[in-house]
């Protein structure tokens, strides 16, 4: 198998497996306990936290585990808004967000609070002028993703940030689900208070994840309890997830060195889709991320592709994971400008560290087999 | 190491972390991707779903996994107040609920809801004719818990769910994470709307849940995105962490027939406290659960009982671990009635299928060795 969909999911990391398995048996005990094998669950979260942390130069106290990038995004929008909706109810986003961010935002327009979705330029770039536009005295947030995750264009955030930090009340949250261990984000930029990080997207287990939460910023949390992490995220911690997290990021943000060598196989794949007749490239040529390449093949159904290329046992994607079975154009696509027809048929490339130069030649290959075909589906449809 | 926490947190089952671990490297892929290793990974959570709704007599659209307790419990008051407001602002619970249903309806109090707190008998049990007393045309949720986590009382919940079946306007919800796998629960009773599951009390591995939702209950998600769950918990399902669930609540079912010899085991505790000089039982001796003993010895700071049976690898508990390290008399034990020195003082004592016999004779070995070091500190005080 071919697997080059690891944007939607990532295989774990053996090691990363190993660590949970051994911390579900040694380390089986609740960190509120006060007994040893309560004691020594907390010590273990304790390290996890402190490593974590100092891979993004933030404080452990900043980290607040959750269960993945969809209640991170939730977290943290949903939280700061109600938080401090006595300050305001103006929030701003972009057009082009994760479903868990854009959905989140539609809950708060329903509960009375009013949302700017900032356009994108044709790579589906946000504007930080715009941003900066948009601000009024009764915004409280702003919510900007760092790397698409149909396309792969990285945002300005730190453009952004570096706006934000000086309007001290609208916070700043970063959806880097897609960027971590991919396109470094300097999390102690002082305009960007809250970011989203989810560990199946780095080769971690399932479930896990963290919120960054700058020291300060106050939220609304969605679970309450038993205060644990620091009250902003109540129930018996993972233990055992959060320390595989911990490994996963260790292993990943040490492979850094090797995002060039993903970079040039994007590039790849970019030169050769350009030259394809019917083909049209999404992802842009310039900022975009090392590990996601977005192509359509305006007129054929993307199940098409997916299958014809499945039966050779590769596999890629339609858009995001999270939308891929709701049969509609791509929200995003349509963001940059393209047309229904090309923003119904994309396909998504997502790579990781283990992808190789063959695999990407066997891509290209069956591709190039399968092309004859779809470009007679796609003269039937526009004969 | 004798482990009696178990109400606090488990040890998973070990073929529970095979499964695991082979779902994780096998079954990888995101459920939502269209390809094989999606597909295979969606088929892996229909079987899980389906066996798991099996072993509850439930439909398997009536299980929608979470990340465990807190989330269940959260999701099932939040999401009912809030979904159904237009209908009335009234709640009722009880005195004796876990921390995340309490501060759960704490939260919906500062929104606006007003919340009946109902008191307990001194064996800590609500009385259905209460419940029938509080109900407002405005009543939209009872939430009662099955089984105490701190003392171990069987609340009447078939009872409570007789009377609120013939209440349509109101939905009934069961904390069930303490009772799952040792008090039967019938999930279908027409009375019964939610009901929240935890895994890690269960021999699964932390990070997992379901909570029951009945056919045609709508609830308002805390998480929005990708519409996973029916639109009622969005995010990437945790498919190894669900199939190991599923694997965890059909061991422990499976091993029913050795409830009655946990209940020897409680029963010998019982016994054994009653006749104690100093000791004050808390577990009532009338319908409690198999598992849960909770005893007290005023004038004793838990503490010390707990760390002197810790040095002789004994590893017991205060109240409920989600609120171990608050030094705060237990509320749970002074909805009883007991005295402030009696509710400051108490240690838990949550046994597994795995417990035996020698192990409860060594923990009475080791308490009857403490107990003149008890006695002492207790008559200093009162002196």
């Amino acid at each position: 198998m071919i697997y080059l969909d690891n944007s939607a999911t990532t295989q774990p990391f053996s090691e990363v497996l190993q660590t949970f398995q051994d911390a579900s048996m040694q380390y089986f005990g609740n960190p509120s306990s006060l007994h040893s094998a309560g004691m020594n669950a907390e010590q273990l979260l304790t390290k996890a936290r402190t490593a974590t942390a100092k891979l993004f130069s933030i404080d452990p106290k900043e980290v607040v585990y959750t269960s993945g990038g969809t209640e991170g995004n939730n977290l943290a929008i949903k939280g700061t808004a109600l938080e401090h909706v006595s300050r305001g109810r103006h929030l701003i986003t972009s057009q082009v967000e994760h479903p868990s961010v854009l959905e989140a935002f539609e809950q708060l327009e329903n509960a009375g609070f009013e949302v700017t979705y900032l356009p994108v330029d044709a790579s589906g770039r946000v504007s930080p002028k715009e941003v900066q536009h948009s601000l009024r005295k009764d915004t409280t947030l702003v919510s900007i993703m760092h790397v698409n995750n149909e396309i792969g264009t990285v945002q300005p955030v730190e453009e952004i940030a570096d706006i934000l930090q000086h309007v001290p009340h609208t916070y700043f949250h970063v959806d880097h689900v897609q960027g971590v261990g991919k396109v470094s984000l300097d999390f102690a930029h002082p305009g960007i208070d809250l970011c989203t990080v989810s560990g199946h997207k780095v080769h971690a287990v399932k479930g896990t994840g963290f919120l960054y939460v700058r020291q300060g910023v106050s939220l609304s949390p969605l679970f309450h309890g038993g205060k644990q992490e620091q009250s902003l995220r109540s129930g018996t911690e993972n233990v055992p997830g959060i320390a595989a997290l911990a490994k996963a990021l260790r292993m990943s943000l040490e492979r850094s060195d090797e995002l060039d060598r993903l970079e040039g196989l994007k590039r790849r794949l970019m030169f050769a889709f350009q030259e394809m007749p019917g083909a049209v490239v999404n992802t842009p040529d310039d900022a975009s991320a090392p590990h996601i390449f977005n192509v359509a093949f305006p007129g054929v159904k993307p199940e098409v592709v997916i299958q014809s290329l499945a039966k050779k046992g590769i596999h890629v994607s339609t858009k995001s994971a999270c939308a891929s079975k709701l049969q509609q154009a791509s929200p995003v696509l349509l963001a940059l400008g393209r047309d229904v027809e090309t923003a119904t048929s994309a396909i998504r490339v997502s790579l990781c560290f283990d992808t190789t130069e063959e695999e990407i030649d066997q891509l290209l290959k069956a591709l190039h087999e399968c092309l004859p075909e779809f470009l007679e589906v796609m003269g039937a449809k526009n004969a």
